[in-house]
């Protein structure tokens, strides 16, 4: 058992290098500097976003990594001046920190923090530095909360305190995969009761944005992917249609206009192609339809469109967790979870020790599992 | 004067071809049909949509055509059935139709009636015949109202009845211009007080995008385009700050990002150019910026753009007509003008007989005019 303010020896996966199977490893985790937090993981879920830096497909990351962003954990000990967690609390890491001090945490309809990842690289703490050695490299945090460590050390303002009853085991998905996808119906597209919506991609993010169409009332839910084996969970989940593209020769957006007459109201591209991107955006109708891009689109990317599209009226917007303001809202979300308002454990399909890692992201690419969450 | 019940021979401005001059010609108006209104027009506006007709960049124009959608006039005569105007009532013609009974036109949310010419062509009237004619040809009707006709036949949707204090040579602009650009404002970006606004062109729309701003109580307006000719009207209408992209190497998102710190809370692209289009959605915060596109793209253009630029949280939305539900709503910005709620007489640069609508348009190509209004 690991001793406050010491170093502390645990396992940890490391990504070595772009395209290569992660590595478990013996790493040493230094102890918390002041503003910081070092939490013992109990559980953490493989996301797609991981395996977009494993492919290189994710700015400014640095090797060798530590990835991981979708965790929960037992806060170990804390550095001068944290307040706002002890030892032993539950947490959950917030890939999407929350300072509560920039503009935009300011202000109110926003949960962008400037110290996010997009804004400026999280591969060393706030400080410049790493708390992570291996065989006597400095490895590199990722999104400063490096899920796939035993131990990992984040900045206060990247993890929230949760419920101490929540099961960590569970609710590790609130920390990326669940929020994101349920935010993006409930937060960026303020779905209205009776509505229709569609969304583009059916892994644990598209899956939790038809929990939160569901959960918003929309009264047609169409799911949309081409592997069909998908379906079965969606209508689990709430959709009432399952439409694989691959089933006509008309693009998906005539396939989705003839279902609904003009469109539907809300689409939401969860899969991160540029493609299915501008088709999600023609899906949703051309006077009032609303398209959130949910899904990570690789580095470099580039989207062309007609631009008749927006300007009949629709509505192209973007969100990262769901629209959450993460310190305040991921520990309401776990209160929601813990009074059964959604299931979210329907999403996760295989649990597995750290040391199977791999076998976890083989899953995840072969599209045989939702979500695969891993226990220390 | 015109009799009602009979075929009315009057002058027009005829588009021949693409890339022709305008040539007034005597032309024959057909009495209206069931459901139709004639119009003596007063009054009419050369707007930019216009030009790109005859420069063969608008969808679906079949000539010849009596161009010209921003007009105000007289009524004339009506067919049978129709009630909601009569002989003698002033009226501006809507360029986007407002039946009323479409699922778009009863949804409180839009302005985009079915019947619009985005989506089905408006070369003939809904009964798929001319009611212009001349020199024994068919002519085509533009949009359904072609204002560029000392009489013109339009659809009872079409046509609004404004308060008969209005000065016709005046609240033609409501026609389509001024309530574009105002409307952009107001109910696409929905401009909160306070909030910095950028607007990219400052033509007719683009300056009526900047009286919107300022009406809904922006606190900085920074007016952008190349031709700085243009900036002391801007500042007489409420720009704070007029930028010349020319004047810097770096690309004008860059600018206004460190003006603003953030990027602006609104931008406007009112030009219709797919470069600067981009650069509008780049120019506002990353996190809750909304970009408006009001601008008429030449058909067939292409944006390309990152899609990072919209998934850390950017809207990105069209509209037309600035979202007004065109049969309620031009009434209704007509009283305002009376009441002096704005100053759209400003814009106003140019008044010129209809025999020189073709040196109104080279007015406009120069970037001489804002908006020039012709008199029948």
């Amino acid at each position: 058992m690991a001793t406050s303010g010491k170093v502390i020896r645990c396992r940890a996966a490391v990504a070595w290098a772009v395209g290569k199977p992660l590595s478990l490893e013996e790493v040493e985790v230094a102890p918390p500097k002041a503003g910081e937090v070092r939490i013992k993981m109990v559980a953490t879920g493989i996301c797609h976003t991981d395996d977009c830096v494993l492919e290189g497909g994710f700015p400014n990351v640095d090797f060798p990594v530590i990835l991981g962003h979708e965790g929960a954990g037992i806060v170990e000990s804390v550095g001068e001046g944290v307040t706002s967690v002890k030892a032993g609390d539950k947490v959950i890491p917030l890939c999407i920190p929350h300072c509560g001090e920039c503009s935009f945490c300011r202000n109110p309809e926003s949960n962008y923090c400037q110290k996010c990842h997009l804004s400026e690289p999280q591969n060393l703490l706030p400080d410049k530095t790493s708390r992570f050695t291996c065989k006597g490299k400095q490895i590199h945090h990722f999104m400063w909360i490096s899920t796939f460590a035993e131990y990992t050390v984040v900045p206060e303002y990247a993890v929230a305190k949760i419920d101490a009853a929540a099961p960590l085991d569970k609710v590790c998905l609130l920390g990326c995969g669940f929020s994101t996808g349920y935010g993006a119906a409930i937060n960026a597209a303020k779905v209205k009761p009776g509505s229709t919506c569609a969304v583009f991609g059916l892994g644990g993010v598209g899956l939790s944005t038809v929990i939160g169409c569901k959960a918003a009332g929309a009264s047609r839910i169409i799911a949309v992917d081409i592997n069909k084996d998908k379906f079965a969970k969606a209508k689990e989940l709430g959709a009432t249609d399952c439409v694989n593209p691959k089933d006509f020769k008309k693009p998906i957006q005539d396939v989705l206009t003839d279902m609904t007459g003009h469109g539907v109201d809300y689409s939401f591209e969860v899969i991160g192609h540029a493609d299915t991107m501008t088709a999600a955006l023609a899906s949703c109708n051309m006077n009032t339809g609303v398209c959130v891009m949910v899904g990570l689109v690789p580095s470099g990317s580039v989207i062309s469109f007609d631009p008749l599209l927006l300007l009949s009226g629709r509505t192209w917007k973007g969100t990262v967790l769901g629209g959450w303001k993460a310190k305040d809202c991921i520990p309401k979300l776990v209160s929601s979870y813990l009074e059964k308002k959604f299931n979210s454990d329907l999403l996760i399909t295989h649990t597995l020790p750290i040391a199977k890692v791999n076998e976890g992201f083989e899953l995840l690419r072969a599209g045989k599992s939702i979500r695969s969450v891993l226990l220390f």
